[in-house]
């Protein structure tokens, strides 16, 4: 029997919390009987919601913690502050080894900070970097970074290409993922001064796939496996993208609604375009790891419902099973080219 | 009887070139007695483009140029080498007052140059910036910088947000228009270095109303009516809105012809969806013009339809007879804090 792999959900973070986070655990052990998940949180609290549900209850444990930092908080104090809330609690528990991951569709902020103050990095990793799933037309690319620390340098986003190069092999399943930088064109000269100093290193790095350049108008096009990317574009693509998504489903949606005529076809089409909008929704893939830790952190959406945990908790089974940490650990420490 | 706006269109730029700036400027001349084009290019090919039109042949004459600047050369090269393309002949002619603006679908790179070092810069501005208009839940936002000059320091970023806000005021016709800043995150702490360098003077700048903090997903919502970024950003969002609309679009579209009860019901419901599309479709705005020049100079898409280049056309003229250079020019000279 294989080891059973564990791990804590944030059961108070989120804007559907503890609902959210107590459903997705017990349609996660309903599927998998190799996984035990701690539900972090206020204990009152999260037992009556888990009291809602019939599950094989010894794979589900409540972890009492009696803060809640909230969204608004500056993440470096409410980290710093507070000891007993159900981030800090759960994240001490990965550190300690007690889980394997960590889940929380709670703040952003306090996630990265708490992700690399109380989990750690592994060596070789100076910058944490936060890497979502984007939808594209022909699957899914990672984008890496798209955390909190910007004004990243060359060397950092060449730790980027590889761990998104492991992560996309071995969790997605792509072999020899292609790694592509964002720039405003496709030639080698052009771009800003990080992406000029970048472009060289990772054309030299063997041990990605480097295709070249990207634009942005090429991601939703899948042109590139591993998007590499400093921060704070990073964040911008991938707010962008959610945002837009969400506008032009609404906005056609609209228009389907305009007329009678549109009505009546809307109601003959719906079925066929709600798979289709579907696989353009972000929360079908889980959530966005944390890479280069000591263990896995993993942010979902603010507004994550049942399902998206659940995917997140598959997530973090795929990571560990297939022991990215370790493959990440031993690419990072096994060249000379170390981040400075 | 108001003064005629003379207007140079690059009839060898574009994808689609000579047919589309041709028939552009065909179409603009049937709607409108006060305005005379130079059609810019290769008087044969030219000339006969435009024997296929009825036309007041008054209002449209054809300006020779033997030379040709393609997409793939390099900018600063082209325009320095090519004395007699379509480009540097149209845009001496804005120098020499001769037309007040220029139009091209061609190379945005030797647009870009050439407006810089044929047509110069107003007093005041160092780096033009360009500035297209994004489509909207509620109608435009203009984003301003999204040009080749990227790397920006503070003070250009806050020459931007002046010109935009003149932009929008007169030509779009927006009362008091929002001025924010791109950002990961709308608390004013947030940001990269150049970010939080900025904010501060823009807060401080009185000729603008500024807000704050825009985060990319509000773009769509219309959330401001000027996005001011650094040109690697606003490259980013600019490419990525117009990709990821167009791979929505053909998704859902996709989506719609999937299952024969789908696409009874697409055929019912198109009429109004195109409607819809329509409404997000960046070629109904012209084109992006390059602010802060002695005169104007507009970037349509490389794959511009004669309707872009009416729609650019009219552009220019609101541009010309709202003196929005005039504007500008007192704006960046009246006040102490001009652009370092």
């Amino acid at each position: 029997m294989p080891e059973t792999i564990r791990i804590c959900v944030d059961a108070m973070g989120g804007d559907n919390a503890p609902a959210a986070p107590v459903q997705g655990a017990v349609d996660a052990v309903r599927l998998r009987n190799d996984i035990k998940i701690f539900l972090v949180g206020q204990e009152d609290v999260v037992s009556a919601e888990l009291a809602k549900y019939e599950y094989p209850n010894d794979q589900i444990e409540v972890v009492n913690a009696t803060e809640i930092i909230e969204m608004a908080e500056h993440p470096v104090n409410a980290i710093r502050k507070k000891k007993d809330s159900s981030m800090v609690v759960g994240m001490k528990m990965v550190r300690d080894k007690q889980a394997d991951a960590f889940i929380s569709a709670g703040s952003t902020g306090a996630t990265l900070v708490g992700g690399q103050t109380i989990v750690g990095r592994i060596p070789g990793v100076k910058r944490p970097p936060l890497a979502p799933l984007l939808p594209t037309e022909n699957g899914v690319s990672l984008l890496i970074d798209c955390g909190a620390n910007v004004d990243a340098r060359p060397g950092h986003l060449v730790t980027f290409a590889k761990m998104g190069s492991i992560y996309m092999k071995h969790i997605v399943g792509i072999e020899n993922p292609r790694v592509a930088i964002v720039n405003i064109g496709t030639e080698e000269e052009k771009g800003n001064a990080l992406v000029k100093e970048t472009y060289p290193l990772l054309k030299e790095c063997k041990d990605i796939n480097f295709v070249g350049s990207i634009e942005s108008r090429e991601i939703p096009h899948g042109a590139a496996d591993v998007i590499v990317c400093e921060a704070f574009t990073g964040n911008v693509i991938l707010k962008l993208y959610e945002g837009l998504s969400q506008t032009l489903i609404s906005v056609i949606k609209g228009g389907l609604m305009s007329t009678l005529k549109s009505k009546i076809g809307a109601a003959l089409a719906l079925p066929a375009l709600k798979k289709t909008i579907k696989s353009f929704d972000a929360s079908t893939y889980g959530g966005a790891p944390l890479l280069g830790l000591n263990g896995l952190v993993v942010k979902t959406h603010g507004n994550s419902k049942n399902t998206e945990i659940k995917n997140a908790i598959f997530q973090c089974v795929a990571f560990s099973e297939n022991q990215i940490n370790q493959k990440m650990k031993e690419l990072l420490t096994a060249d000379d080219g170390a981040e400075e």
